[in-house]
């Protein structure tokens, strides 16, 4: 066993340059228990990037790789021709076992793609799922946490009802592990509280998801019940999620847009504004991504923190933190549990 | 033909009870352009409310109809069983064309089931649409009204190809006659802006709209076009449209709960929202429901307008100028050119 935990960071997937995730990486190794950091990408740049900052050198060192996958390339197609590229030879890291977890600002369909390659499908799990957290009303677990995660929110567009309950499993094993809420409430999002209402697979996944003991299944949610936080972990197709998602961040810019425009056509409203400033910069301290940077992938044999493609250094070092506590936590080992207890209790169920 | 407008209102579907359907019938009357209205229910309590109120006589008649179906109740049994229910009387009314629309604030599955027994489906509809308005940043049309229509909200919840088109032409027909939008954009709601984004049924979907004349087709939304309103027509699945509509609805709650804790908490929040009242009034007024009335079931060669469950006789009232107004416009016409055409222009394309 290696002495501590080791990243893999893709330094070359981010929309800022590899000077953002440097400037991270740099950082995250100040920390006292910082873990170990390979950066991966070219090396030439990575050096110039990192000889510029403070950091700690036992703890930072570079993989070298050549190519660079873009944002505009065509992902199924750019990680079967460039094999060099730094989010492949980072996720190689950690399916190799030298790194222990991967973290990469990179396109989402390229950075999917590295980790289906490189890593393993947990058994149980037919479709990989992006999380995604969001601010609630409502606050849970030890840190009195405002965010609900949601997922899928883009890698499974039509899910069936057995990708639903392995959705359901890893969402609330990450709250769990990462968000330290004991017991996750767990909701399918549908049109209607009761059990027949929604598409058949979210009938079918709740007839399955109501006879686990692990999960504190609450139900069927609507749309409603997503700013109200009702549930902690929020289960429904990467298509719907992605939505969603999007709906979300679109409508807290509509917001700022709105606020400052009403700002600049009175002095009264400048004035209400500013006394609800406290207020608003709250609001916007939750709504913040960079403050948990990133958002995991789940379904693999390893970990992978998805950063957002305009991850500042702050982002990418709390990416890395992120993923140095799914490792800590052992999360993959509590998915994996969860889905094998599912498995026994179908097996049983169907005899 | 008849002389006027006559428009067939469910008196006994609100949940607020006949005397708001009441209500909202007699305030319509007293308008100088006031349709014919025929209420359907209970006589006795419909005469005993209609007696209290100042209404115009000649305008308004009671049709009895002695059953009725509570929200409780299993749509599809009930609507089998209760042929004397005032829905399915009032629905009947429209098919023999002794009125031209018909108003409800019954349960949608029952008064969507009605208006499937009663009314024909519109060659090329497979499926009907339940469409609904929503207020967004941006204005259009005549009126320079702030409102999207978004289709399908809960009628079709997995909606084909062939769906979706049918429902683009009915929301564009819709925007082009209520509100009196010339030339609506009309969008796909999807994950990403290039065509090959989203379920089959979507890609499918948008490969026949771009070649449709009679569409505005703006090509795919993602979630934050929703709140921005960069189309005019939101065109998705029942359970998207289902999800998206009770999030926005959700958001209004939430962002009220909040407004009032942070007013409770400090005498400086208190007095930054009393100097914001005025533009808080206007987006209150811009999201009220009632304001607009009621939505559409579109698919049918008659026009249901169904109300909110909970409409005062302020919100029936404009549900019954909304379907007075689709009357006048030939609403029904309108779709119908419109599949007619988009029928033949697939014929030729397949050819």
């Amino acid at each position: 066993m290696r002495p501590s935990i080791a990243i893999a960071l893709d330094a070359m997937g981010s929309d800022l340059g590899p000077e953002a995730v440097v400037e991270g990486a740099a950082e995250a190794s100040l920390r006292p228990d910082a873990p170990q950091i390979a950066l991966v990408g070219d090396p030439r740049q990575l050096q110039k990037a990192l000889g510029r900052l403070s950091h700690d050198a036992s703890k930072v060192r570079i993989v070298p790789a050549f190519e660079v996958i873009a944002p505009s390339e065509e992902p199924r197609r750019a990680i079967e021709e460039k094999k060099g590229a730094s989010i492949c030879v980072a996720a190689r890291l950690v399916a190799e076992g030298e790194c222990d977890a991967l973290v990469s600002a990179g396109p989402t369909g390229a950075v999917t793609l590295a980790c289906a390659q490189a890593f393993r499908r947990l058994p149980g799990v037919r479709r990989a799922a992006l999380g995604a957290v969001y601010p609630t009303e409502r606050r849970r677990g030890e840190k009195a946490d405002p965010f609900s995660l949601i997922l899928d929110v883009g890698l499974t567009l039509e899910a069936s009802a057995e990708d639903l309950v392995a959705f359901a499993i890893m969402g609330s094993a990450y709250a769990r592990r990462i968000s330290k809420n004991q017991r996750p409430k767990v909701g399918l999002l549908s049109i209607g509280s009761e059990p027949h209402k929604g598409t058949q697979s979210i009938v079918q996944a709740y007839r399955i998801l109501e006879k686990l003991p692990e999960i504190e299944f609450v139900g069927n949610l609507e749309g409603m019940d997503i700013p109200r936080g009702t549930a902690d972990v929020v289960v429904t197709s990467g298509f719907v999620g992605n939505v969603v998602l999007k709906l979300l961040e679109g409508i807290g810019e509509t917001v700022m847009r709105l606020a400052r425009a009403a700002s600049e056509a009175s002095l009264q409203y400048q004035l209400g504004l500013w006394l609800l400033r406290p207020a608003i910069r709250r609001l916007r301290q939750i709504t913040d991504w960079e403050e948990y940077g990133g958002v995991p992938i789940l379904g693999f044999d390893k970990l992978c923190i998805k950063a957002h493609g305009r991850s500042t250094g702050r982002a990418i070092r709390n990416a890395i933190r992120v993923a140095q506590k799914a490792v800590q936590s052992d999360l993959v080992a509590s998915i994996q549990n969860g889905l094998e207890a599912t498995t026994r209790i179908q097996e049983a169920n169907t005899k």
